[in-house]
């Protein structure tokens, strides 16, 4: 089979900067990565389309009349990212569809493969796009039309500079009523499967998160002249609340994150008057977030009670959690199986396409370790060859084996 | 004696701004507050004479020989500030020296009072300026004559602008020897004598300080992907040394505050890689401040330590304590007796023109407490009408009274 990792560092050449791995939705980079993708998956024996926003899709054609078990990941990135996120879901499967075709095999129902063109939207601050425009045609994507890069170019122009045509877009739609699975290999994003020596994992469902920003307004003052027990500090209130994110989010075997804290107009010299922080909170499961939501909302009143202060928390984003299909899980695992490593399930908690694929088609994830103590979004992201071989040696097991629910 | 609000008022309305009470060193409306001063000085029977930097010196007459007794403190303002600060401690003196002519009076000792030109130093971000150049000549000043303002006119411009020669600064050193004390009344901008029903208070100390800038190294990562169990999450490492700070500093009954806290290239969805904070520290001693110090600087070790994060203090601006001498001290306090009240002594944690003086002569400060819960540096700062004219009575029992040591 193909060797996945030196497609991956060929792809990787296509980037927008040239001192580091970025590739965002329409550039220059983006468009060559597209037709290096196209030409493989050609060269795997796929009929390959282009759709609407962009996507790259190959198929191979199944019995007559099979359904369609749907592969893929995305090809965009982060701005200065790792080489494998994405990149790793498209060149699997196309190593399997040309695996296949060395062994004059068809798939036991039709198999294709779907590039998808925007994932992270880190050009239009987008997410999902391509995903939900193949599910949800134009009305995912036309109010965001008029929206502009760094460099002022607006969506549609960008489109338009690529032979794309936002009049166009609903073409991308496809009739989900022709797949049987998606399926998405991902690089794990996160050190699990590292710290538990798997190399190989079967997702259990897709965390859904909530994202608040939270505002405590305390007392500003000298901070030479007002004894400590007479203060309401802001930021002393929001640290006690950063401390009980971490110690809800670990009892609850969940993870909560404070990535952003403001002093408002905070100065050295100052009580602070007026604090911000977001709160990112995740789970597998809605009912298990929820919970986790009330304790930590509940801890930061008590909190702004017992040291006078305020405490306001908005809510600002909130995703619904994507279980893994169980008849999935299972064949996934019996294909980790199969290549001779031990599977391990586990929660994604990353959001990844097949969130989206999930609204309308049961979906499988498969995670493959990732190096480095586990970085992602980042030029340290590592997969090794061994690995990568074993992930494409499961694939192939899961393809030939597969069986519609 | 003159009704000391009434002039404050009016003094308050010599501003840089139409919006608020904003006034900094040789503005149109600085210069118009100096020769308010001087008329002021000049009805009280004092002669006058502005120094090299701009400040204000009213002088009385002692007995022949007599050492002088300088009062005074300064008539610059922090930007959109509280028209007390400062003001207060020049004219209450000025109404002690006019009440002393009404009655035909000869003090003690030389009475001046000296109205500093520049303490807040908010124009060109000095301190204490011109106490400093009173005592110490150009050396303290000549550094700074190329800093501009936020329009970008130079210190020595400005001096130009206001008639001051910049070649001349050096004449506003005066011979520190002939002063017998240096005595500032002063809002206290805290909560304490609010809070303990004292309208006058016995400075015990001045308070030094220590600033450190603190940054604390974790691991950055994904919010979803990274259990808690796994995290080197710099904020949170962060948020527990902001509240050892507080439980340091409560337990020394000194005062310690987190007033900057920064998460570098913070992002509600991953988790902090670096956090910058300051931290402020205060004592009324110097030995006290190291002890808290080391105690401070000590949990931080340990904190990082056990989060497996790494933490670097860089101290970048220190100060020392300046005790007030236990004569004047007494003799403050016995003033306020007289004048009815009981003498609360506590010490200022923000600093003064007194810690510049304390280099060369005995110091005494008078505290008149602060209204709004102890609020300065605002223009929700206020002194009450009673509270202001029983520190009148206070001070001009003091100098009546007043023996050298």
């Amino acid at each position: 089979m193909h060797d996945v990792l030196s497609r991956a560092a060929a792809l990787a050449k296509h980037s927008d900067s040239s001192r580091n791995y970025t590739r965002t939705y329409l550039t220059p980079a983006h468009q060559a990565a597209a037709r290096h993708i196209a030409a493989w998956m050609r060269e795997a024996g796929m009929s390959v389309r282009v759709d609407a926003m962009g996507s790259v899709i190959g198929r191979l054609e199944g019995p007559p009349g099979a359904k369609t078990l749907l592969m893929g990941s995305h090809f965009d990135s982060v701005r200065d990212g790792g080489k494998y996120d994405g990149v790793l879901g498209i060149l699997l499967p196309i190593a399997v569809a040309d695996e296949l075709q060395r062994c004059g095999e068809r798939p036991p129902v039709a198999f294709e493969v779907a590039a998808f063109a925007d994932e992270e939207g880190a050009r239009f601050q987008t997410s999902f796009l391509a995903s939900r425009a193949m599910l949800n045609g134009a009305e995912s994507v036309r109010p965001l039309l008029d929206r502009r890069d760094a460099d002022g170019i607006s969506f549609a122009d960008a489109m338009h500079a690529a032979g794309l045509d936002p009049a166009r877009i609903d073409e991308a739609r496809i009739d989900a009523s022709n797949l049987c699975a998606y399926l998405e290999v991902h690089i794990e994003q996160g050190p699990v499967l590292l710290d538990r020596g798997a190399p190989l994992g079967v997702v259990t469902s897709i965390a859904g998160g909530s994202r608040h920003l939270v505002t405590v307004r305390g007392e500003a003052g000298h901070a030479g002249t007002v004894p400590m027990p007479m203060r309401h500090d802001a930021m002393v209130a929001a640290a006690e609340m950063v401390l009980a994110v971490e110690d809800c989010a670990a009892r609850a075997k969940l993870v909560g994150t404070v990535g952003i804290v403001q002093v408002k107009n905070g100065t050295g010299n100052v009580i602070a008057g007026e604090v911000e922080f977001t709160v990112d909170l995740r789970a597998p499961d809605d009912l298990r977030r929820r919970a986790l939501e009330r304790d930590v909302l509940g801890r930061f009143d008590a909190i702004a009670s017992r040291r006078g202060v305020r405490v306001e928390a908005v809510k600002r984003h909130e995703v619904s959690a994507a279980p893994c299909a169980p008849w999935l899980q299972d064949q996934v695992a019996a294909s980790i199986t199969a290549a001779g490593a031990e599977p391990l399930r586990l929660p994604s908690g990353a959001g990844h396409d097949a969130m989206i694929l999930a609204e309308v088609v049961d979906v499988g994830m498969m995670f493959v370790r990732c190096g480095a103590g586990g970085v992602s979004h980042n030029p340290a992201e590592t997969v090794s060859g061994e690995d990568a071989a074993l992930a494409a040696r499961a694939l192939l097991a899961f393809v030939r084996n597969f069986k519609p629910r």
